[in-house]
């Protein structure tokens, strides 16, 4: 899956060329992106967006289906860039590094982030949004990464790969909210550490 | 640190026996319990716990700071004994068994239970109590577990115990929180596979 497919625009109005939806489309996921950052998600509005914006509620209206879906695409395009897996063709390093720009970005941002997945639960449409427009495409992405890993044989053919993103980024999830234990690149190196070389002891006979 | 001890009530009234001060406590507790799993976190209050247990108000302020403090306490007595660390002298059984009943118990009372964690999203009184009278107690419990498997060698002595927490249960909180695969028996079995075999190949050289 190419971001960039995933970037176009809605349907054109006629006369209106590419570039003017791509503007708009841009233009739209920046001041929600902001809002959403200054604001929280609560606060976000077609309203507010679209006088942020300088386009029209209605065009809001026919490329998203709800504010809360917005959000969350302005969330995912503002840190697409951020958050990119890296291949350098060592897994383990970057993993590492896209892992400490999430954990800085956290340490930043965290608490507007808590808040969003925070008003998720016990908001189906807001959960249903966060789902569709960042989870499920952030989850792939992830997967994606992982897989050309497998596929060079740095990671052994029976690891559940779906299982790794939730004990790489979902590991580091938990710490934001249900605090408890710092946020740290220790942190980060305890991770891959722990998942590649594994918690057993290095002979499996002297495990029992 | 044992239960027993942090379980014995708040300074009791001169006059009135142990026995007395713990029966207002169970009751307490288990008219919290029920209503947070009825209603969620945000319809508790002192009052209608109070009314339900049959006790004063005025203990229930006496004994807990807040009525999220209240509804931690309780929901961390409620499940104590379902998500007891059993300890069979395998460490990998007994996190699978431990796993599966938590899994279950999200798969039957998860919207209740992540209605409480984004609620203390944003709300930093709840947020603490969370912390308090959830959290920091369920983690050193785990990392108990965990300790006693370290000193009986299943697991590696540089593994990082408190990073194993966030990998199997911050895992299982992820796709509860973040939806978007299953909290299923296979997703435990790939959790202690993935951090216990470690996910390299099993040549550290084929690696690279």
């Amino acid at each position: 899956m190419e971001r960039a497919d995933a970037e176009k625009p809605g349907p054109l109005k006629p006369g209106r060329g590419r570039r003017r939806a791509e503007d708009v489309r841009h233009a739209t996921l920046t001041a929600a992106a902001e809002l959403l950052l200054a604001e929280g998600v609560h606060a976000l509005s077609f309203s507010k967006v679209a006088a942020r914006a300088g386009v029209s509620k209605m065009t809001l209206y026919k490329w998203w289906p709800s504010p809360g879906a917005l959000a969350f695409d302005a969330y995912f395009s503002a840190f697409q860039e951020t958050l990119a897996f890296p291949d350098t063709g060592d897994v383990q390093r970057d993993l590492a590094t896209q892992l400490r720009v999430f954990v800085n970005l956290l340490n930043r941002n965290g608490s507007v982030i808590a808040g969003i997945i925070g008003a998720a639960q016990g908001d189906a449409d807001l959960a249903q949004a966060l789902s569709t427009h960042y989870v499920t495409q952030r989850r792939a992405l992830a997967v994606e990464r992982l897989t050309r890993a497998q596929r060079a044989g740095q990671i052994r053919g029976e690891a559940d790969l779906e299982t790794i993103v939730d004990q790489l980024w979902g590991a580091v999830y938990h710490r934001l909210l249900l605090p408890a234990q710092p946020l740290t690149t220790e942190f980060v190196d305890h991770l891959i550490a722990n998942l590649f070389r594994g918690v057993a002891p290095a002979s499996p006979d002297s495990a029992m």
